[in-house]
């Protein structure tokens, strides 16, 4: 069994080979000069059980073809098997036609893993389940569920409430709730006519309340920070808000800075890189 | 017939329409806030023969997503033939095992676009000819050549010689020479002991001439501009120096600016993006 990675998640990894007692696969990926990039592999894996720990995002399509990369040349080392780790699969969102003629680039993203020549993925948290279905071969899917549990089990919030930021997302939601013996509350987002914002409709009792906000993704914040303040209004004592995915892009530090969120709880499937000069923001290892 | 581009090339895309006389195909290829690409086609393409021009280089990853992302969204709007213009093909270099365990990209890549549902390539000076023997589907593979030499026999110059920077060259030389009727050298680059920097030896005849240096990448300008500097210590009378693809990487612009060659002419398989200050560099168009 080896464990190599390319730069998504360096960290994830070792700490992954530390908990498992081996040593990082050496291997070495980086750029030429226009770009391309270039993948070395410093030891042989003939005959060997081969773990790559990449998640598809950071820059999506540059990590993506890294793993691509990596996966041919373990390929064509005669590596016995090889197995993704993608801790945040990339493009998961795009998972239906949404609009005629969209692409669905998360099926055409498992087509090219597994033309590349992985023979099993392991993930966590796919933004849709049906995505393991777009694949051929196995897919062992994970959950944040638990780590995010034990963190709000260990900081013994009185009196909590789960809320799901929407309706997509109260399976998740009811999870946690499980763990943390907790009731659910729902926001229910509507929009009252075209062109009129939206209204948030709290479903479920939060009044003094510690609510929790649960989601897979934190992209830009928006979702989550808006419903952070629908919660302050509608009466809850605290808010704190947790995922498994990390993507903050764009506004996302600055919103969840400025908004009345106690803590964010987050795991490490996505490297956090901007500074977090409120230090709001709390990383759990999915290690 | 309907004619699509993504952002590598528009510009080759909008000339090659106008050729035929047709509009371009409406559709938009962006990011969203992470980075991950979105196409929209806003057109339907049922029933049609479709092209997409556009060349994996530039971000030569993004670029590639953004190819594989609009041959998914035409295949899955039931377009009747999928053709990609690929006017450069990126990743054409890593086109072997050139050490043990090396990825061969070139050919990862083509299995990628195959994947994706292409039904055709169109193709531009490949870096290695058997890179048309990685796809199962036919591949159109064209010639910079005949556009270079043009240019050349309507400058006139005056007692040429072309030139290949090396042995693997020597074939394309060989085409353009014959174009212009001018007779062939060749650069031999030899390191006599390892750690001792290469000798430029010129096989055949040079003083006196112009020579015209050619090859199919110019990527950081290295080659062409030791070929140039051996050159012009051979006694030619002066030096240009031509290619199809002008990645221009790194170094690229300011080697060029400063070295001895009279003017760099090249092809709009990659647009460039640097500014010339010294307006060395003449681009044709390949639409
Ligand atoms: N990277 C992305 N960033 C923002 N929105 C996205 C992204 N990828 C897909 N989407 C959009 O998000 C929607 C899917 O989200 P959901 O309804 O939560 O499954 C689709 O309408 C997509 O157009
Ligand atoms: N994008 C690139 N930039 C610079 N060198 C490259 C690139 N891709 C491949 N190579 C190297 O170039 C060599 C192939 O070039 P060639 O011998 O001209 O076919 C191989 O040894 C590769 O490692």
């Amino acid at each position: 069994l080896k464990i190599f990675t390319c730069n998504s998640n360096p960290k994830l990894a070792q700490q992954i080979a530390d908990y498992i007692g081996i040593p990082m696969g050496d291997s070495h990926t980086t750029s030429f000069s226009d770009g391309e990039i270039q993948v070395k592999l410093n030891e042989s894996v003939r005959g060997c059980h081969v773990y790559i720990v990449q998640s598809t995002c950071g820059p999506v399509n540059d990590n993506l073809m890294e793993l691509l990369i990596m996966v041919d040349a373990l390929k064509r080392a005669s590596a016995k098997s090889i197995n993704v780790v993608i801790p945040y699969y990339g493009y998961a969102r795009q998972d239906r036609k949404a609009r005629s003629r969209d692409p669905i680039t998360a099926k055409l993203v498992a087509n090219l893993i597994e033309k590349a020549g992985a023979h099993r993925v392991i993930t966590m948290d796919l933004h849709a389940m049906q995505i393991q279905g777009f694949f051929d071969i196995p897919v062992d899917h994970l959950l944040g569920v638990p780590i995010l549990a034990q963190y709000f089990r260990s900081k013994q919030i009185e009196n909590p409430v789960v809320v799901s930021p929407d309706h997509g997302g109260v399976v998740r939601a009811r999870k946690l709730a499980d763990f943390l013996n907790a009731p659910l509350a729902i926001i229910d987002k509507r929009r009252p006519e075209p062109n009129v914002s939206e209204v948030m409709n709290i479903i479920g009792n939060i009044e003094g309340k510690t609510a929790i906000l649960i989601d897979d993704i934190i992209d830009t914040a928006g979702t989550i920070v808006l419903g952070a303040n629908a919660l302050m209004e509608g009466g809850v004592k605290e808010v704190y808000a947790c995922c498994t995915h990390p993507v903050f892009s764009g506004p996302a530090m600055e919103r969840l800075e400025n908004s009345p969120l106690s803590e964010v709880i987050v795991t490490d499937t996505i490297p956090i890189m901007h500074p977090d000069p409120s230090d709001k923001i709390k990383v759990l290892s999915v290690a």
